[in-house]
């Protein structure tokens, strides 16, 4: 069946950036499961629902790829679904500490591994938070988010008619 | 008119890096406009008015600086006021991880630069959280803010007579 | 009476990187007081009774040790026993810079040092707050932390019987 | 005669990177001074005049940029030029320390001030010697220098004709 | 044939930390290529042939991997023999920047990916050059390297019989 | 006879930063040994005996400091003086990950702890090398150095009378 590999997030909402590392993973991977986390802590503006059919349309046209959630340890998700290698992309330092000892702790307990792929400079800048924070205050985030997204962010923050 | 930058924060308080930042920015362009946040999502501790009202007397001696307020973004707020210019202290590294991805938001979606300047190494080490921590607990920090936040911070944390 | 270092944390709960410092900590100095923080902003797992308990189980062997507690600013605790010196692990960068803030303004304020110790890299990738999420989701922490915390956890977040 | 500042470098060879922070240097001050370093102790690919007017051609459409070189310390022929603003693109983390180092040094013994721009996330990944590198084992650069540079590159290191 | 991954270095000469990264790349990958870099600027202790056969010898017990040489650019190696894929491990922050800025542009040019996978704690702390220099002056380095080049790294710098 | 540590560098010169983190040593531990590098692969500027005698003029008011120097690795040379402990200053990100893996390495082979002390934020922008940079190109460094090595400086690299 091929060499698989699971790219997680909480993707509230996803952006560019994410689609990016997913299309690459792609590239590489027979099979590529993007996993949602569930409950993440924090209240996301999207639902569970929401950020899983945002996901879905935005990579409806990659092969390869299915769209997934979960809740629970991310490493309990991947065995059960029979997958050894997490790829996650990196934009900066700052993230690679936490991400490093996020991945030495699942290898040591589970063998699984991570690969971590540079994010691509045009999107290096992105993060979902910084995009909720520009259209809760009327900025434009076209070109940075997928167009399906654009529209639904607009909906939840601004308003419609 | 000459050249104008401006010099945003929440300033909740100001210390005596923010002041040495605006001072520094002040001796270069020809008008400093310092804007305060006013809705910066966790509450502070002072109002906008008495952090607005701080910087002004704190920055009483420096010509050709002006204090205002703003809500929502700053980049618009920077349009708005027809300046292309944000200057930032900027203490450690991983200060820079974010404020690099926000400045490099901001320019992708207006132009405007962001001029970083490194914070003078006496300062190096404060913070306004750290300011009011200490003085929560009774700890001196005259010397590391202006003579009149250090007064008004002890009125506040610490409680009168 | 020779020459004492002091140890500070939240504690919430002990891990192996922790105690793995304070024995270090214990072969050079004297005396090493182990400073539990009682108020610590985020309301803790454990309670202060409970992550004191646990050090003094997990430290039983180690001579020269004493475990505390304190609430309000450390130095002024550390003053209050008469110790100059503060040992802390380092874990990674980001870690770096806040905790070198701290030190300056620490050092500054009272002359009271910081020194930092290299975190043991078998222990790198631990921390108290992943060890919770680990445990909150039925993952396993043995050989992460002593072996009664490893057994309180269990008590805490999973349920007993 | 309006704000001058100065963009510093040993440009062997510029590259899209320094054009974008002169380019963007002039669009916020009213002149902008290229300064080539002539000393740069490790023996440069290109001669200072080479390297002067490879920057002179691809800066030829910006108005108020002015090449030269100079040598000694960058404070020193900054002052003696009347300029009090030095502008340097950063790319990373790694450049930031020692070039914080620097401009809290030359602020401290001139009062000059360092502003730092944050490299466009599309040149981000870009720096002399990896173009060089590249070149010289028969890899494309074109796109990443301009168009004048990467002809003379290949004269230099390929051979021509 | 299955999904292959290049491993490169200098390997000047191998250390457990090298092993590792190959050892758990060819736990994913059908098959793993070392690359050799044979130039690499600055004069190795160890020649092309030697630091290649004592990778064999380390890594002869891990099935799918294949230990070669090469010279000039990785990704036209890369491409030559049809892989996609850059497998490296990552240490620290400072390799971080620069082995990021690298991955960049290589996936610029030539769209080969790079993954960057954490090294296990118990190396982090190993460098080839860290290694010569303790045994250099009699350190003893068994536990860090195979323990063939051990014996060759005291033949080399210590002197035999 | 009490706590000892030791203090290890090049000091090619020492400078304000370095006597700083002796002096501070010096305040904690019962005695501290300055341990000057003879072979720094580098060729020094001043030779061993003008480094020592420099240190030893600088620190001739400090109790309980010893000027020695030393060749091979510093742990060898700790052992054989009986000390446990290394003391270092540390000023940026970029020193830390080199340092600390230093630090993992001979912890690892000897069981020698390192401690580092934050420099002071004064002097957190010197470097030996800048120093020296700056005496060459006949800029000022009073201040930054002690004043027997500031003499010595101009001496060496302007030329005298």
């Amino acid at each position: 069946m091929g060499l698989a590999a699971m790219c997680p997030g909480t993707f509230d909402p996803v952006t560019n950036g994410h689609t990016d590392i997913v299309r690459r993973a792609a590239g590489v991977f027979d099979q590529v499961v993007v996993a949602v986390l569930e409950n993440s802590g924090k209240a996301p503006l999207f639902s569970l629902e929401e950020r899983t059919s945002m996901l879905k349309e935005a990579l409806q046209d990659v092969d390869g790829v299915e769209v997934t959630s979960f809740s629970g340890l991310l490493v309990d998700f991947a065995k059960q679904r029979g997958i050894r290698v997490i790829v996650k992309g990196l934009r900066a330092v700052t993230d690679f500490d936490y991400e490093l000892q996020m991945a030495q702790m699942n290898h040591q307990m589970t063998g699984i591994e991570t690969f971590f792929v540079p994010t691509s400079p045009q999107w290096s800048y992105l993060s979902s938070s910084l995009i909720k924070e520009i259209v809760r205050h009327g900025g434009d985030v076209s070109g940075m988010v997928p167009e399906n997204v654009h529209l639904r962010l607009r909906e939840k923050l601004v308003g419609g008619d």
